[in-house]
């Protein structure tokens, strides 16, 4: 083998780091080969005799923190990877987190934490929920969501819609995340229609809603469809991370200035075993909110999805709690979410919460318009 | 609710469709149900009153063309998407087979098939394994590959290592999927360095040895990290799909006109479960085929990942066997494999293969290069 880079030829290593918190199943004799396999998996992935230097040890590999039995067989360990294997990469903070791990069985990610000059690289959201409700000119009460919906529809009933629900006095439209670019509706044409929809139901009643299109795309042609929102009068994007790829929710905001909304499309495979994958709050919480979701739509408990409580508190605690100074994220449950099951959610996430209703606001009546507006009074006179 | 679109309106329905296989955990009363779930969810995603009419029946719904219990409680339901629903789009056609689904339990898809004026839309490699040997130069023999590493090497190691692989008759180096753009070798330093490696090498010896760069990167930096690599010389790209975006696969491929490389980092949510997420031979064969991937890496049998050789047999089928004209991708067993295992690895995938020996061949000796040239001896010696 060649020699490693002298200590002396590169920079000092730096402090930042990101602790990511495993959970493992092991046996006593196997858990420290487990957790050093993580370590090395992660980050050089190659056998021992190839980075047994001081240097590899001190600068590249992960490193255990904390290792305790949790439960008899079920290990949770706490490891340390030094940002520079990051590089201030959402992609590489991703691959790090569960990469190649992923590939072997009994791991689960329960926890991931940068350090404030980590997270300063990666970013996180851009506007976050104050940022959010100074441009919604919401100061406190929970936001109000729904989506334009079913696909099938033609670029005038939907934009039919978006006008009956925005002068019915919902903060935020949203695409269905599946309707991007299809025959009934084609994205410009519907983005352009829906926005004007938006606009003249705001001139009309002064209200501020805000239509955001669904934006996963074609890979080469995300950027384009987002410009062509924000020229068009679009509140914001709508995006499906795992679909599309994660660093888009970033680059999204970055490049338009919009709010970013994240959809779990795909999330459901970290979430499919109970020791395996990367759980509720770091997939739709910690890992959303570091890659730049200024809202995260998850499925509400109680829903047509199997989400608890217990879970939903999680989540929203991994969206809105200190994070290293990224700002907070809107959690938004949504996934069969009922008109009367409102008072029991705001319970669990307070009022930094958006509602998002899809189905059933549809289907109170045929007068969207008064739905939205019956909606909304109920959730004023609980705030 | 307002009318749905009159027949008359809109262009005929296309015969073209996605056929999707599920694997469903259902009792007797409860599967008919379910499966209707996944009709409902993957389109139009709203409640039955939403979508009565014959028009979404027809034309937007998923349609069970299929369906039996293959073991008590399990069944197997074949699934009939129409193409418009996808709409030519790569991200579409993932969060179609397993978006929203993906957050229920007890769903694993097992097949996907597009006909073929659908798969020409998706577009699949751009070159497959007969563009690669074209390429390359190699008619039949299994193609050798090694990986540049570990992360930490400076550029100018993993540059010797380049040259010495290369010298030693290495048809294509990769780099490490996590080597991105850290400070110990960055992106751009690397890639010329590498790239300048290899061209030297092969200048002596005559070879036609390829360096793929990972372009795997923040997601408005993958395509110029892809040019930067493709107008230094660089013969091909590494890119991680579930870390980055799969449709970058089918992008890159046709933006640079090289070939592409898949990643498994982030595949294993998919497998953790084994009545959850997608099968083996789907989310690393189908899927990755239909994206766009002209070569795929996933772990060998018998290595440092639990794949079995009945998993990697059917891997192999679903990147060659014939898939609605898209080309095959290369299948390209490597994590963990070693040079006693070829000739097995051998007999499972037949010659269409790729050999990628990443620690094994440095570790046999301090000599790269005639590891290099003794791998691919025996190699050739067994062809």
């Amino acid at each position: 083998m060649q020699q490693p880079l002298p200590p002396g030829s590169s920079p000092a290593p730096s402090a930042e780091a990101l602790f990511v918190t495993y959970r493992v199943r092991a046996d006593a004799a196997g858990i420290d080969g487990r957790v050093r396999d993580i370590c090395v998996e992660q980050t050089v992935e190659v056998t021992e005799p190839l980075f047994r230097d001081a240097f590899f040890q001190d600068e590249v590999l992960g490193r255990v923190e904390s290792l305790q039995e949790i439960a008899p067989g079920d290990w949770e360990a706490v490891i340390r990877f030094p940002a520079d294997v990051i590089a201030g990469e959402v992609t590489q903070l991703w691959s790090v987190v569960f990469g190649n791990i992923s590939l072997k069985p009994g791991v689960r990610v329960t926890a991931v934490r940068p350090t404030p000059g980590l997270a300063r690289r990666l970013g996180g959201p851009g506007l976050g929920i104050p940022g959010l409700r100074a441009m919604l000119g919401v100061a406190s009460r929970p936001l109000l969501l729904s989506a334009l919906k079913p696909m099938g529809r033609s670029t005038a009933e939907l934009a039919g819609y978006a006008y009956a629900l925005a002068r019915g006095g919902m903060d935020i439209l949203k695409d269905d995340h599946g309707i991007t670019d299809q025959r009934w509706a084609p994205y410009r044409e519907r983005v352009a229609a829906c926005c004007d929809a938006v606009r003249r139901a705001n001139e009309e009643t002064g209200g501020r809603c805000r239509y955001f299109p669904t934006v996963t795309a074609p890979a080469d042609q995300v950027l384009d469809r987002a410009r062509f929102a924000r020229d068009h009068g679009a509140g914001g994007l709508l995006f499906s991370p795992l679909v599309g790829g994660p660093d888009f929710l970033r680059v999204l905001g970055r490049e338009t200035g919009l709010p970013v909304m994240a959809h779990p499309a795909m999330t459901g495979a970290f979430l499919g075993a109970p020791d395996h994958g990367v759980a509720h709050d770091v997939i739709l919480g910690s890992l959303m909110r570091l890659s730049g979701a200024d809202l995260v739509v998850f499925p509400g408990f109680g829903g047509r999805f199997p989400f608890s409580k217990d879970q939903c508190r999680a989540l929203d605690r991994a969206l809105k709690d200190d994070l290293s100074d990224v700002l907070p994220s809107l959690p938004t449950p949504a996934g069969g979410l009922t008109l009367e099951r409102v008072p029991e959610t705001l319970a669990v996430f307070g009022p930094d919460v958006g509602f998002l209703i899809g189905s059933a606001l549809y289907e109170r009546s045929p007068d969207l318009e008064s739905n939205a507006r019956w909606f909304r009074e109920m959730v004023d006179s609980r705030h």
